[in-house]
């Protein structure tokens, strides 16, 4: 039997080595980025249900309309726009995906034929490496400041030839580095964009969970031109299990987001958007603060801890939100031996490598998350990575 | 903006003129194929829902196991394996699917790159072609006989060079034609599937739908090789709503599915995956025959009304389950008038030019469905529908 060209790396071994998975009673787990139970609406979500299941359980039962309810695309563009920018323009649709994560997919298909490069930040959300690949298309990272994309590797690499198909950005509390484009470069990353025809698909699932700071204009307000498509989901604002996501995007690209997404899968299961849509319409204010609290209280602990205990010259990012910080050794450092102590102390850690288009073997840095982790976890995990990079720090 | 080659086809206008589309308060929709309200379990779709969300809210609000839940593939095994045949055999990898449209869309990933061939019925399901090209690849029709594929055009496109990359059928009422694979014609397609080395999808969403003969194996029961993935769905025997679907397949391509699925959009919903694993273990039969009286109901009268009305050289489908009836006019008629005036006589059916890979410049046929039709829209329609074959054909 023969396998598409495509699929086949998904038939490789994936190297464990860089991976830190030594799983017992013991274990710190700061390795998954996934949102904290404590944070989701259970109670709102019983009565949404029950509300649409007892008075009208045949809206959510039968095929619904294609690419996503109406009654919700109304809501999400409420949302987004509340704050005063037209995040949701009057050319712009928004089509319902299965998570933000879908949407990654409808865009390297509607952008991307075999052999296609995406430009991504490096490092990037490895499950975006999954996808592009997944679809024939290659990935290749641009270089990471402080403020986001250097924005002269972004500009080599956008006037290469043959010419990039996409390029994929997730402007604030980056997975899996924590990071925040500034302004500035939302600007150039759009001047850019339009300059080399290249369009953005800017990926924003943390957006509203900014603790300190001002919140900036989503990458998409910065763009006079149609080139920039917004995915986000209610994933870290409502439960991730209910799958629901969306993205907006003007014009063709609109159309084409939504004739794609109606082609794969006609659209997402319509119970969740019934209950997601009537969460958002009531308004979810004190919801957002208290996750915000919640990622305030357990990020600010984190960053204190490593600024306790890390030797000085391991480097880790301050995020403004979410829920991942970046921690990096100097050079000299031997990477997977460093990662097997932490292992053998029972800390689990995502190592870096495994977010970088070229497979990141110099890579020297690793990923924590603190969205599920207690006070004790984040105090005794960054104390024995403290004490690691003490060991391995000259 | 430049958009992927294989997007491009879906920004064109489509034509039209073979959509019998007038709407008016006295339209006969005999043209949509949606499992009739009246069969959704309803009440214990509720109350399965309340268990869940009051007992173990997070169990369906966290992200869960990639590519489906472990419960509920077990209950899908079991439910498909409940006859005696082993439908899912050891080897076999369940993955979960929004809808079974979502498995066409993996498998065409999972077998073809740009510009390779997918083998389809002709007629066969639309949106099997849009996801064909979706995905970069082309489908080719292979002619249906009474009793499913002719094994001769089968093997003539198998043989080609460059080879195709897979072929998919829907054995059993197959839509839109009604027509039901012979078990002597599954055993040679398996046959012929292993000689030349190309891989099957069976899509099969209507097989517990029927309602008069004997149960078929399914196709990846008479398949000794591995060759065949089987697809189904809960949206006709649960609620389409729901979008859960599965595929079946064993060793690699198992595999392969599941890497997939994981890499498009994680899992699909857990709300609906929960709630249709609790119903499907509790036991449904009870529902499947209610089901199939309906259906059985609805198709018998549309045949006997056909038998009473057509003229005698139109010929059409005598489906033993399922919800679609296959109306073909003789070669000398003009399909374009014929369809007009079924739309200026307020009759909705869905032209047969839209179920061929090839665009059916030449197709004679029309589908129609009665899974929501009243007997009275069954009695009439049948009767305007004879009428104009009695003034188009000689």
């Amino acid at each position: 039997m023969y396998f598409s060209k495509k699929a086949q790396p998904f038939f490789l071994p994936k190297d464990q080595s860089y991976i830190n998975n030594k799983n017992s009673p013991e274990t710190i787990r700061l390795s998954i980025g996934n949102p904290p139970p404590d944070g989701f609406p259970v109670s709102r979500i019983r009565e949404a249900s029950r509300q649409i299941l007892e008075g009208d359980p045949n809206s959510v039962l039968n095929y619904s309309e294609a690419a996503g309810m109406e009654s919700l695309r109304q809501t999400v563009a409420a949302f987004l726009n509340r704050r005063g920018d037209a995040v949701v323009g009057p050319d712009d649709k928004i089509t319902i995906t299965t998570g933000g994560q879908q949407a990654i997919t409808l865009a390297v298909q509607l952008f991307c034929d075999d052999g296609d490069v995406v430009l991504v930040e490096e490092p990037t959300f490895m499950v975006a490496l999954d996808i592009v690949r997944s679809l024939g298309a290659t990935p290749l990272g641009v270089k990471m400041e402080e403020d986001g994309v250097d924005l002269e590797d972004l500009e080599r690499k956008m006037a290469m030839t043959p010419k990039p198909r996409l390029l994929y950005i997730i402007p604030d509390f980056q997975n899996p580095t924590g990071i925040t484009m500034s302004e500035k470069k939302r600007r150039e990353v759009c001047r850019l964009a339009y300059k080399y025809g290249i369009p953005v698909l800017e990926d924003n699932p943390y957006y509203e969970l900014r603790f300190s700071g001002d919140f900036l204009p989503f990458v998409k307000c910065c763009d006079e031109h149609g080139m920039v498509a917004l995915t986000s989901s209610m994933s870290k604002i409502i439960a991730p299990g209910m799958r629901t996501g969306y993205v907006v995007a003007g014009g063709k690209m609109g159309e084409g987001f939504e004739k794609l997404k109606t082609a794969s899968d006609f659209h997402s299961n319509s119970w969740a958007q019934r209950v997601c849509g009537a969460i958002m319409a009531e308004g979810m204010e004190k919801e957002l603060e208290g996750l915000r609290a919640l990622y305030r209280d357990r990020g600010g602990l984190m960053v204190s801890c490593l600024e306790k205990y890390l030797h000085p010259d391991a480097a880790f990012t301050r995020p403004e939100g979410g829920m991942f910080i970046w921690v990096t050794l100097p050079e000299y450092v031997d990477m997977k031996a460093f990662l097997a102590a932490l292992n053998e102390n029972h800390v689990q850690v995502v190592a870096g490598s495994l977010f970088m288009a070229d497979g990141g073997a110099n890579c020297r840095s690793f990923r924590l998350s603190y969205s599920l982790a207690t006070e004790e976890d984040i105090e005794r995990g960054a104390r024995i990575i403290g004490e690691l990079t003490h060991r391995f720090c000259k």
